[in-house]
């Protein structure tokens, strides 16, 4: 009987787990089933190349077929998975001009997720994208760069979607956009189009962008939009993008703008549907629920990445936060576990960091009060904002951090922290005490680096620790 | 009776306890005995002021007297103490002018610490410094600065020894240095001398500089030194300074460097002498014995700051690392404890963080791995260098960690880190998992930030955990 490691899916939690499996246990076979033809690229780096950031596309590519195919693994691309069987441990695969039956001795859905434009009409016209997909960057970058600028590698290489990239590669660049969505993809953009000189418009249904990272860095990033020209549509939805073929505008609740690009961020969702024919449970979240290994409700059958659940260290309940790291960790634990040496797939905390202009902004674990008190808890929350360095030292920068605790044990449940001075690395200290199970006592008691160039006296984690530790008691 | 809290020590310990029991204890009176003139003062700005990063000296005060005395803290500049009584509770004090005796109710000794230049002959010379006071820092940085460019600011500002200032100010600037020593304080005024167009000659008696930051942080320090053209003397000893009243150079182990100036920071000593008559203990190290609330063995009495030992987390022995954060957090946990409520000045891991350059270094925990068996572990170190940065994006540096681990129960002891972007900042991290009592299994799986501009998907933090645990089976 044949028992290759079948991964359905070529990218992070895929090829990490294929990747760790073939080092611990090389003669085990290991198939890679890719519906694409890119494998293993950075999403959170597409914004970036379309802003000009980085030159060409495949450095995106954390590793290329080839060195892929070093590691011994059968990448298959092209290969489409549309069916899976676990009474028979088998999958259905589909290519170009073939379909076949594939059996697994281990599996691995790794399939990720997709943007969501759904609610939009007009979301297939040319000139709206979204930011989900090597091949939609490659055409926005084509289309932002005048003619004459165009990297000829960009549009020459063999993996992009050529046809698509000369569509736009020809015309004049566009001079204003619309993104429609607040969350980090639509900042990220907005960013990238705002150095390509564009007119942009941010359309946002709250009132708050960036909304999981919570009001106070909602606040500072508005403003920051705001210092760079962005044209703020706060608590305004988007109900079309209208145009002749061609983008020519938007409809939102404050009436129409014209634009010539639509770029949607308004949400990814799980890519689920070959566990809907069968008894694979997801959870409440939609995505695949798993567990501390990585494991489905079915034997032999691992589900990791944006197609995933994760069990929420504050909460202990599964949670769906679709991040990069989670992906390479979760597939390179399972790898080490089908080899034979169980290996948990760690909890998450949900730490997140994203750019916006000069702001750092990032989160970690629970900030959201009312799903604190869903958990059981009685959140308490503070907001501070002290200096990034010693207040006489050049380039102090006001940095506002945000702790949430609960009230009865002081626990550390979640924070958020922005800043245009090295605030988004600080997330990590918030990060590791919340996995810690440390209490904002604790925290406040924590000796960390004091030099004048890099962090005053008191860092701005342990002035929220302190002012949080006093409101406990109130 | 009367039962003031008498403080002996104008500085950051000493005031933070001042300053804590009157908010708590608006009556309770509160006398602080500063034998010098300057209070309050950031010791670690000192070398950036000396650069001019710094404008005026008096950006280097946290709080002015005049600030101190709307605290009703009763604060008395050249008020020396020269005995304690504890049988008595009273301090002999001495001013210029007058003895008194002064009853306490509780006593806090932050009297700090005081550079050794001792074993160096000719330190006594003019134009040999070491950078521990304020009329130090003022008069090399008038030495430093071209008459017609002194900030008349400087020599007016009614704290300063103006005579001192005024032998340097109306002299040509030097052209070269001696600094003799390589630790924090010789590598930060390196860098003032720099940019001040010295000719930098750096003397160590050891082969790696900083080494309280492990072999790692020395290495790329070194290299960084010697790419801004400091001329390194590596295991050389100095023996004396030289001049006919002025230095003209220093004779050490490779004999004659004539220079200018001569910069002594080859350690500090906490300034104990006042408890030497006492019963009052003094630990190992020489600074004097505290408890979990920074009381001395005698009732009523307490300590704090660079005179102070405090308990250190990992080795849960008494440690003498005299840092600022250290001593703030002690005197504001005494001012509390004295106005009635016990508060614990906290453990230390010796975090600290030193800049050299665009270098940027920091240390936590028992990095050596003599002192880590000493206290009863059998330690396992690893050193990787990772991306600080995803590798596509701009700016990505390499960032290299030390990490040391107990082998038996993989508990993080100790950690190093050095590189150019964010990396000192980084430190945070590994003190929140010792002082959280972390191994580095689960070190491995934090949830921490990924975001390209800031950190890659595996945080160099978390490479170096990897290796390390690989290596505890070993």
């Amino acid at each position: 009987m044949s028992d290759p490691f079948v991964i359905i899916g070529g990218d992070a939690a895929g090829l990490s787990a294929a990747s760790k499996l073939k080092r611990e246990d090389p003669d085990r076979e290991t198939i890679v089933l890719e519906r694409g033809k890119w494998v293993s690229y950075a999403h959170c780096g597409m914004p970036y190349y379309v802003k000009g950031d980085i030159g060409s596309i495949t450095k995106l590519l954390s590793l290329s077929p080839e060195a892929i195919s070093e590691r011994n693994i059968d990448l298959r691309r092209g290969h489409e998975v549309t069916a899976v069987d676990p009474d028979a441990r088998t999958v259905r695969v589909r290519t170009e001009t073939d379909q076949y039956t594939l059996p697994y001795g281990d599996l691995l859905i790794a399939t990720g997720a997709h943007a969501i434009s759904d609610p939009i009409e007009g979301a297939d016209l040319e000139g709206a994208f979204t930011m989900h997909g090597m091949d939609a960057a490659a055409a926005l970058r084509a289309f932002l760069t005048p003619p004459e600028e165009i990297d000829p590698e960009t549009v020459d290489d063999e993996y992009v979607d050529r046809d698509r990239v000369e569509t736009y590669a020809n015309r004049e660049p566009p001079e204003s956009v619309a993104v429609i969505g607040g969350g980090y993809v639509g900042i990220e953009m907005v960013e990238a189009f705002q150095a390509h000189d564009l007119d942009v418009h941010l359309f946002h249904k709250y009132d708050g962008v960036l909304m999981p990272f919570g009001e106070a860095v909602g606040d500072r990033v508005n403003e920051t939009l705001r210092e760079h020209g962005v044209r703020l549509h706060l608590e305004t939805e988007v109900h079309e993008i209208v145009g002749d073929e061609r983008v020519e505008g938007v409809i939102a609740d404050d009436g129409r703008t014209s634009v010539d690009v639509a770029l949607v961020g308004i949400g990814i969702q799980p890519n689920t549907e070959i566990v809907e024919e069968t008894d694979i449970e997801c959870g409440d979240s939609g995505a695949i629920a798993t567990d501390e290994f990585g494991r489905t409700n079915r034997e032999h059958v691992y589900a990791a990445g944006d197609c995933a659940e994760m069990r929420h260290a504050v909460t202990g309940e599964p949670a769906w936060v679709p991040l990069g790291l989670t992906a390479n960790r979760a597939g390179r634990a399972i790898g080490q576990t089908v080899a034979g040496d169980p290996t948990p797939v760690g909890d998450i905390v949900g730490t997140a960091a994203v750019k916006a202009f000069e702001m750092e902004c990032a989160r970690t674990g629970t900030i959201d009060l009312e799903r604190a008190r869903d958990a059981g808890f009685d959140p308490v929350r503070e907001t501070v904002t002290a200096s990034s360095r010693s207040g006489y030292y050049p380039g102090a920068a006001e940095t506002t951090v945000t702790l949430v605790a609960d009230r009865g044990t002081g626990r550390l449940l979640g924070g958020t922290i922005v800043g245009s001075d090295r605030a988004a690395i600080r997330i990590d200290t918030l990060a590791t005490a919340i996995e810690g199970g440390m209490t904002v006592g604790e925290m406040e008691r924590l000796d960390l680096a004091y030099a004048p160039p890099f962090s005053p006296v008191w860092d701005p984690v342990l002035v929220a620790a302190k002012v949080l530790n006093g409101s406990l008691d109130d």
